[in-house]
């Protein structure tokens, strides 16, 4: 089965209603044509995209703690961070690596680039691996409050198990540590 | 190191300012007090949270096909879809997987539960691995127009190169059942 084209599955755009401009996304209500001619509304959250870091030094992953409100919790994840405006999401992903954990890396390399929830958001993450990595000072945006952790694979997978680690980016990057799909970056 | 505690990150919730009731998400922006004493605001979408099922029918995966569009293009995905009010997370994995693709399947079990996108939503999607399958007839919601596939694991790796598969829960899926994580699923 070859899926060549799916023009036949298309929905055309036909307006958009903008509902929110906020500080970190902005949502609108399109109305599409359905491809039986009918026509539908689609709730889409716009966001400008993120980055997220798989980095292990000395056999152990770091992981930052922060609050989330949206989940009304603490959560273990890897560290991750918004684009800024045009920024190189590689780049980008060196200075949120930084920024969180305070570790430089020698190289960094691109795993996946993956959307978290297509049915309502636009929202693409750029999951890298660093390697050659060296510690240094932390600095967060001024209301990111974090605490930074090392841990084994073990332990990664204990938090996993008791829902500390409960997101879709942090879960996928320790199964690309476990089975090494990572490339190198299990051996760092 | 072991996180036992963060209280010291926490957020302490002030107040919600409801921004949007959709049909398939709620949109409000929190004001909070940080850990220092300030107070931030945080923008977040609420959604009933979400089902996805990782069915594998004679060493083939199951697969969907359709138009994202937030993403502004088809995709394929495996079978997932919201939850219903009420309704249990094992059975609307059942249902999903019949809607979208007519199959049933004999046993059923959860693989993990995660968030798509914790900086911004609640979004929950459980991920459950099906077994047992059995061909029936489709029967997709009135706005969803659908394509089934079944792809080879050499296929869907093929499609994660492309970017025909590129969101989360479908590379998290296709991880799995490489690696066997998924236990018996890749022997269906």
């Amino acid at each position: 089965m070859n899926p060549t084209s799916s023009k036949h599955l298309k929905e055309k755009w036909i307006s958009t209603e903008p509902i929110f401009q906020g500080k970190v996304i902005n949502v609108q209500v399109d109305t599409v044509e359905l491809p039986d001619g009918s026509q539908g509304k689609r709730e889409i959250v716009k966001h400008p995209g993120a980055v997220a870091v798989l980095a292990v030094h000395e056999g152990k992953l770091l992981l930052v703690d922060q609050y989330r409100q949206a989940m009304g919790r603490c959560e273990l994840e890897i560290p991750a961070g918004k684009l800024e405006k045009g920024e190189d999401p590689m780049e980008a992903a060196r200075r949120e690596l930084q920024e969180e954990t305070g570790f430089r890396c020698g190289s960094i390399r691109l795993l996946h680039s993956f959307y978290t929830s297509p049915g309502f958001a636009d929202e693409i993450i750029h999951l890298y691996a660093a390697e050659d990595l060296t510690a240094g000072e932390v600095s967060p945006d001024e209301d990111e409050f974090l605490e930074i952790y090392q841990v084994t694979l073990e332990e990664a997978q204990q938090y996993i198990a008791e829902g500390r680690i409960a997101d879709a980016k942090t879960l996928l990057a320790v199964y690309m540590w476990q089975f090494g799909a990572a490339g190198g970056a299990r051996e760092c």
